[in-house]
């Protein structure tokens, strides 16, 4: 749950009516409540920081952002060279938290002719780094795009993504900007490697709660707002997927998904659907009122 | 004919032996003989200079460039609005020398926060754009995709490639550069439209060669080194291909192309190949002694 499930808007910061008292209610059931985003230009500290002054009552530890799921991946892997980071400094942040070496944030320019610098070996690569990690990168540029490629075609260099998120929606109008899925695409292509991809809908983040918090995926259910991330995440992880109508996707857009005979998009499916987060709370009374009637 | 066809090396100053003197033979039997290249980054007149210090002997109205293409593809559909340009100069200068307005060469950058820009109609959008044209692009950056995606946004703006070509070979290194089709397969991918090529393999160019030069597909014989583009033009064309092997492709990745199976890399299959342009002076002269023998 994150954007688009809990708050939205503009700014996002309107919170959906009642999502604070959903996240309240299932936690005094005793159910795990994990906000996991595939924001690539946030960490776990802004999102916490963000839950506290928007009212939600949740832990540090059970706030998951993809570019804290790409420095503990490279932790656990025990990961001892430098990382070139194609994205914003959140990432360097959680590196940075979780020990690990990297370079690249911010505008780079290599100078004079590109093809004399990398004919002549004058690219200003670092020979410590073995591995690329690409995210949303506002600083993205052609200059940056060679280094990927020039690093990633040692082929032990590690070539990690946060998301492949294509679009990020600009509220309030019909435009999109590109995200760091498009960024991820283009050095693939320039590269012909493949991205090991940290956020939805690879399963990655799944298994780190299954590592850390016993998080069984047949008793989970994923609410989100994303069909190509977070339902996808959810159906193609063996956990149960809901859609809420607060955020990108549509009702209509999960029927069009239907009616698309593409075995790939019929993945994005959602098993149910809810206008809002909200309506859990209407569904958990329910069950408590039939449990009651049920007793009698 | 061009890079790697008639000449070669990492500062592309090596000509092909006896490559001239193809070109005059060729002539002075009175075959027409187009020089055409891919190449974004060049116009008419660089060409036409290049072929004059290199000591061939063609006309400027020979030599067919991407960006000149680009241009007089405008000029003929009468385009009467400004042309934002993700690319370089060159095709600036093809623009203006057909009367096109253009816009956007050389670094951009929109300042504060993107996301505020876009929702606030702050991108410096110039309202007379009409078409969006990619080539090779030095300073291509996320700022310039950003504009890039918006002004494609309204579907009645154009979209056009010089080329999609992926990769950009660095003489002498195992290394290559990514090239125009990165950045057009990038700003394809963020707009959720497909752009309209101008270069090789799209048939516009002899589109072109048809209508101004009466050439005839079945009796023109595309020479080319490399087989998405020149090899792909010709058979798709119903031209005759021939690779040579003084430039990208080998024999091994024709005969690699034979063995995938796939549909799309069969159509890169050449007809012919030679191990140089050269030996069609050796064919000719072939063909010329069995025309006396038979005279006798």
């Amino acid at each position: 749950m994150g954007t688009g499930v809990l708050w939205q808007g503009a700014q996002g910061t309107d919170v959906v009516p009642r999502a604070q008292e959903v996240v309240s209610r299932l936690k005094s059931m005793g159910k795990k409540v994990f906000l996991v985003t595939n924001n690539s230009t946030v960490t776990q500290d802004d999102c916490y920081r963000k839950c506290n002054t928007l009212g939600f009552s949740v832990e540090r530890e059970s706030i998951i952002c993809a570019p804290f799921v790409l420095a503990q991946y490279l932790k656990e892997i025990n990961f001892q060279k430098k990382v070139y980071v194609v994205g914003a400094a959140a990432i360097a942040q959680e590196m940075q938290d979780a020990g690990i070496r990297c370079i690249g944030i911010g505008p780079e320019r290599i100078g004079g002719s590109i093809y004399a610098a990398l004919a002549e070996g004058k690219l200003g690569l670092d020979p410590e780094v073995g591995a690329v990690a690409v995210g949303f990168d506002r600083e993205f540029s052609y200059d940056k795009l060679v280094r990927a490629v020039t690093y990633l075609a040692n082929p032990e260099c590690l070539f990690l993504a946060t998301n492949t998120d294509e679009k990020y929606i600009v509220t309030g109008t019909p435009l999109h900007l590109p995200a760091a899925g498009i960024l991820v695409k283009a050095i693939e292509k320039a590269s012909s490697r493949q991205a090991q991809v940290m956020g939805k809908p690879s399963p990655t983040i799944l298994y780190m709660l299954q590592a850390r918090y016993g998080v069984q995926p047949q008793k989970t259910l994923v609410i989100g707002d994303t069909l190509a991330s977070d339902i996808m995440f959810g159906n193609e992880c063996g956990m149960w997927s809901v859609l809420v109508l607060t955020g990108v996707a549509s009702l209509q857009d999960a029927r069009n998904l239907s009616l698309a005979n593409d075995p790939l998009l019929q993945k994005q499916i959602p098993l149910f659907y809810l206008e809002s987060v909200a309506d859990i709370l209407t569904l958990l009374d329910s069950a408590a009122n039939n449990n009651v009637n049920e007793q009698h």
